[in-house]
C-alpha cells in the first residue's frame, strides 16, 4: 500500500468507529429506528466527505478529535439524503452499498424517519463537540446547514426531480450538481479547514475553487461510472440514470468527452492547491484517487 | 379581546413575518421546492410553539428579536414534522390547516425534500441569528436536535408506527407521547429562557416540570378534539385516530376521565410556575388557552 492508501484506510477505519459513536445504540428505544439509522451509516461507503475534512484539515493543522466530529456530521448528512433518495417516491431503489436499502430491509415509514433523525444527529454531533470552540462549532452548523438545505444539496435533488424526461445543456447539468452533490463536498472541505489555524480570505478562496472542481469531478466520475460499471462493482444499481431518462454527462457528452472532462477538472482542482504545497498534499491526493477511478 | 387575546394575535403576525422572512422567496431556484416550503409553513397554524417560546421568553426578560429565532426555527421543524407525517407512507392525510397536505398540492417528492430542507432551515436560522450570542444559538441548536431527533420527536414518531393495532396502557401511551409530541414543547419553552437572563438551576427545573405537563396537556387536548370536534372545526380529518385504530387518552380513558386528565395537568403545570409570581403570566395564560379548548 502507497502512504496515501494507508492514510485512506486508518481514516475509514476511524470513521466506523467515530460514526458508531455518535448514533444511539440499538438497544435504546425505539430499536427499530435506531437499528435502521445504524443500518444506513455503518458497514460500508467509501466515506469520501469524511476523507475530505480529515484531507483540509491538514492544510490548516487541524487536530484529529476536532476533524471527527464535522466528517461525523456530514456523513451522517449524505447517509440521510441517501436513504430518501432510495425511497419509492424518489429512485426506487433496492441496492446501496451491496446490501438492500433502508425501505427495503426495514420500511417505507421508518426508512423515512431514520433519515430525518440522521439529519438532525448530525447538527446535535456538531453543537455538542467538545473538541471544538464555540465559534468553530456554530460556523460548521451554518455551513452544513447552508449546504444541505433548499439551496444546497436538498435543491438539487429538486432540480433533478424537475429534469426528468428534460433535455439539459452541459451547464444546466452543473447548475444541478453544483447543488446536490457539489454543495456537501464544499461544506467537508470548508469545515475541515475550520478545524485548525484560520485561513486567509484569499488561501480560503483558493480552497473553496478547488472544492468546486473537486466536487464537479465527483459527479463526472460518478456518471462515468454509472455507465461503465456492472451492478456487482458498484454496489448499487448501475445504469440507473440511463433507465429513469435522467441527463448525465456521459449522456450529454458522451463518454471520451466526459473522461477528458474530469482530467480536466482534476487538473483545475489540483492548480488551485499549488501556493500551498506538501501542506495540500492529502488533498491533491484525495482528488487523484477520486478521478483515477474513471481512468 | 383580553390582553392575552391582544397578545396572542399580535405574537401570531410577527411570526406571519417573521417565518416569511425567513424562507427563501419563491423566486427562488428551485421555485417548486421553495413554493413548496412556503405553502407547508404560512398562512395557517395557532403557533403554539412558537407562542410558547415568547411567553417563556417574559420570564427571563428575553427581546423580542432575541425570541424570532427560536420561534421561527422550532415551527420550521414542527412544519416538517407536519409534512412528512402527512405522507402516504405514514398517516396518509389529505387536508392540514384547512388545505390540502404539501403532497397533495405539490406531489410526494416535493413534501419529502420541503420536509427535508425545513429542517435543516431551522438550524440555518439558529445558527445566523445575529440577535443571540454564540452560546445562546448553540445551547438552542443542541435543544432543537435533541428534541427532535431519535430520542425526541422522531423517536416519538416511530414508537407511534410501533403501536398501530396494539394495546397500549395509559403509561406507554404517555411514553409517546413525551417523545412525539412533549419534546418539542419542552424544548421551545427552554430555548424561550435560553433567550434573557439565566435562570437558576432549580428555577430552570421548575419550567421544564410545567412544560412536560403542559406538553402532555397539549396532546390530551388534542385526543379530546380529534374524537369531539368535525372535520371542517379541526382543520384536519377528524376521528382519524379511531379510524387508523391508533390508541389516544379518550381510546383508553374514556372522554370523562381524559377531560379529568387534562385539568390535572393544568393545575400541576400552574403549580410549577407558582414562584415566579407576573413573571410567569402569560405562560400561564398559555396553558389555560390550551386547556380551555377542551373543556
Amino acid at each position: 500500500m502507497t502512504d496515501f492508501e494507508h492514510w485512506m484506510a486508518a481514516t475509514q477505519e476511524r470513521m466506523e468507529g467515530a460514526l458508531a459513536r455518535c448514533l444511539p445504540p440499538s438497544s435504546q428505544v425505539p430499536a427499530r429506528l435506531h437499528d435502521a439509522m445504524r443500518y444506513a451509516v455503518l458497514g460500508g461507503g467509501k466515506r469520501v466527505r469524511p476523507l475530505l475534512v480529515f484531507a483540509a484539515g491538514e492544510l490548516v493543522d487541524a487536530r484529529a478529535p476536532a476533524l471527527e466530529p464535522p466528517a461525523c456530521a456530514v456523513e451522517l448528512v449524505h447517509a440521510y439524503s441517501l436513504v430518501h433518495d432510495d425511497l419509492p417516491c424518489m429512485d426506487d431503489d433496492v441496492l446501496r452499498r451491496g446490501k438492500p436499502t433502508v425501505h427495503v430491509e426495514f420500511d417505507y415509514a421508518t426508512a423515512l424517519l431514520a433519515g430525518d433523525a440522521l439529519q438532525t444527529q448530525a447538527f446535535e454531533v456538531l453543537a455538542g463537540s467538545a473538541e471544538l470552540g464555540e465559534t468553530q462549532r456554530l460556523q460548521m452548523v451554518a455551513t452544513l446547514a447552508r449546504a444541505a438545505g433548499s439551496r444546497g444539496m436538498c435543491g438539487g435533488q429538486q432540480i433533478d426531480l424537475d429534469a426528468v424526461g428534460q433535455v439539459l445543456s452541459e451547464p444546466e447539468l452543473e447548475m444541478m450538481h453544483i447543488h446536490k452533490t457539489g454543495a456537501l463536498i464544499r461544506a467537508a472541505v470548508h469545515m475541515g479547514t475550520l478545524a485548525g489555524t484560520p485561513l486567509s480570505a484569499a488561501d480560503a478562496g483558493r480552497v473553496d475553487h478547488f472544492a468546486k472542481q473537486a466536487g464537479l469531478l465527483f459527479q463526472v466520475v460518478d456518471d462515468i461510472l454509472d455507465a461503465t460499471t456492472d451492478t456487482a462493482t458498484l454496489g448499487k444499481t448501475a445504469g440507473k440514470d440511463q433507465a429513469a431518462d435522467k441527463p448525465t454527462y456521459v449522456s450529454i457528452l458522451g463518454l471520451a468527452a466526459a473522461r477528458t472532462k474530469a482530467r480536466d477538472l482534476l487538473e483545475a482542482a489540483l492548480e488551485a492547491l499549488s501556493v500551498f504545497g506538501a501542506r495540500a498534499a492529502r488533498l491533491s491526493a484525495l482528488a487523484q484517487f477520486i478521478a483515477r477511478r474513471s481512468f
